[in-house]
Formats: structure tokens, sequence, C-alpha cells
């Protein structure tokens, strides 16, 4: 039986476009590539809230929030990884996807700007798993799509902690924040509605 | 009240030196630089827990057990900035000592030795920390003895697993691993009990 999930709004408002329907017709027939590269993903969040303890490490609340965002990250690395071994989907390297690469590209290199735009992103960056865990999660076998549901369920607020952090941390005007917030939302939505050569947890609609 | 902690036997026994009383002296008297370089500590046994996984991905049971242990560092990353801001000990960046570094010079570029020696010198690192952990705690204030005691119950079998995992996936002979944690633990002893030039949580007795 399919799961019944959906986008919570406060997500589908902070987006600037929902996943395309081609991208959900792949990752349904393509379900090995993206439990691999959705555990990678995990990894990396994790590995992205570690970036910011080494970058920022005098900033205490900032501290406790990154690692505790980490170890949840990795929890869920370990699950995926679980459900991989479970259906015998063997390990494979794969390449980055465009996405996180790209949306790094358009961070700013000067503080406080790099702080805030790397804050944003990594706002973006979750909201947009979520949608995806919503969205694909019920044209998964119904034990698939209740891990996704469950995923959404824990990781639904972390882009709300993001951009606290970016209010409260950056030391930047709301106006100027929600400026360049519009700014990367548009990077964001292009990155996952232009056509896309190869298949990833965040990539367009194939080419 | 002092509080009562011994150094675990299997510790002991796997080390081939004690901490110099020299050091202990120093720690006490240079507490709050202890606890931030501790913090660190902490958060690299992480990273380098997640460097495994990164470096040898293809490698299930490595990544689930190595994944779970850079969770448990992030809590005691967590649990000793907390303990630091309770205290008013102000954030500093502090250079690495010689200590992580020495050890990882030590390490052969070459697989499976690569994979090896870098189980055998985190096991290693672990075991030095519990010992640690065990010696300074009886020195510390009630409560922060305690923390360190607490730390030692849940990390004193952290470098048995190292241990095993060296034995089951490097595929070296264990003759051949034996040999060479021998002369690792010649490195480690000697960079505990050579005068070091500046005090550290892995340090030397002071020059």
């Amino acid at each position: 039986m399919a799961v019944s999930v959906e986008v919570p709004e406060n997500i589908s408002a902070f987006l600037d476009s929902a996943t395309p329907d081609e991208w959900l017709d792949v990752a349904t027939e393509r379900l090995p590539e993206m439990l691999l590269d959705h555990a990678n993903c995990e990894l990396k969040a994790a590995s992205t809230a570690l970036g910011f303890l080494y970058r920022y490490p005098e900033r205490s609340v900032l501290a406790q929030r990154m690692s505790r965002l980490a170890r949840e990250e990795l929890r869920h690395f370990e699950q995926v990884r679980s459900i991989m071994d479970d259906m015998k989907i063997p390990f494979e390297r794969l390449t980055a996807s465009r996405y996180a690469g790209g949306l790094r590209d358009a961070a700013r290199r000067d503080e406080p700007y790099k702080l805030l735009d790397l804050l944003l992103i990594g706002a973006l960056i979750e909201a947009r798993s979520c949608e995806r865990f919503a969205r694909i999660a019920p044209r998964l076998p119904e034990k698939l799509g209740k891990f996704y549901g469950g995923l959404l369920a824990s990781e639904a607020r972390h882009f709300e902690h993001y951009i606290a952090f970016a209010k409260s941390e950056s030391g930047v005007t709301d106006a100027k924040i929600e400026q360049r917030l519009q700014e990367l939302k548009k990077v964001e939505a292009a990155l996952i509605s232009d056509p896309d050569p190869i298949f990833r947890f965040h990539s367009g609609p194939p080419l």
C-alpha cells in the first residue's frame, strides 16, 4: 500500500519550485542509485554541519546545534546504508550532482556574507531534501515509503534552524537577508528545474 | 570530594607507557586549556571516524561502526563545550599538539598497510585518551571528575573496536598486525614521554 505523505506547507512555501514529475518518474525506476546518492547526501550534510564547527568554532550556540545536526544526519546515513544492505544494493562510488556545488559556487567569499550565504544554502538544501522525501514516499514500496515519511518528520524543521542562525549569527539586517534569500532561491530552483545530464537525489529532470 | 577512577587493566596493558605525573601536574593548573583542547580532540576524533567513511565507503560494517563512533564523539564534544560555557571559559583557537600528527606521519602510504596503520593509530589514540581521563579525573573538582569518569566508561572499549577492524578489514596476518602494533606503540609512547614544548590534551611532560 502506498504511503500517504504530503509536502509540509512551510516547505512548499519556502521553495521557489516543486520537484518536476519527470524526476520522480526516473527516481522510482532508479531506486538503487537514488538510495546510494541519498546515503552520500546524508554524509555530506553531516560534513557540512561540521564545517561550520571548524570555520566558526567560537560561536557556541552554532557549534552545539551543528554538532547535534551532524549526529542526526549520521544516524540517517546509517539507516539508509542498512536499507541498502537489506536490499542487497552493492556500494558504488557516484560522481556528485551539480546541485550542491552549483549552490556553493553562488556563496560570496567575504564575511559576514560567506557565513550568511552558507547558512541560507544549508536551509535550501534541507528544505529541498524534505520536499523530495515527501514527493517520492508515496511512489515507493510501503516499507521504504514509511522510512522516507519518517525522515521528513525528523528533518522538516532543519531549514528553519538554518534561517534562524542566518538571522542570529550573521549580523546582516533582516531585509538584506531576505533579499539574498530570494536570489539564492532562484539559483536553487533553476538547479532543480533545468534538464540535468545525470540522475541524483538532487538532480533536475532528465536531459 | 575527589572522584575515584582507575585506569582499566585492558588499557594500561595495551599502552607502552603511563602518562607522566608532570603532565598531570600541569593539566590541573591549566584546566581551561585542557578543556579547550579536549573539545577539539573530540571533534577531530569524529572527523577521523568520518575519514574512514569517505576513504573506504564500500566497507559496510566499517561505515556503520565509524558513523556511530563519530556520533558518540560529537556528543562528547557538545558536553565538553557545555562545561566550558558553564565555567565561562572563552573559546580560543589552539594550535595542534605534535601527538596526532606525529602518529599520522608514521602511517604507511600504500594499501592495505595504510588502512591497517590508520586503524592501529586510532586504537592507540582512543586508549591514550581513556588513560588520561582516568588519571586526571581524581585530580579534578568533583563534578568535572565525574564527567571524565563517565567519558572513560563510555569510550573504554573504542580501542578494541579499532583493533578488531584492523584484524577483520585489513587482510594482513595477525602476526604482522601484532608486529606493526608494537612498532606504533613505541612511537606513541615516545610522543607521550618525551618533553614537549606545548601543553595539550595529548602532550608529553613540559619541556
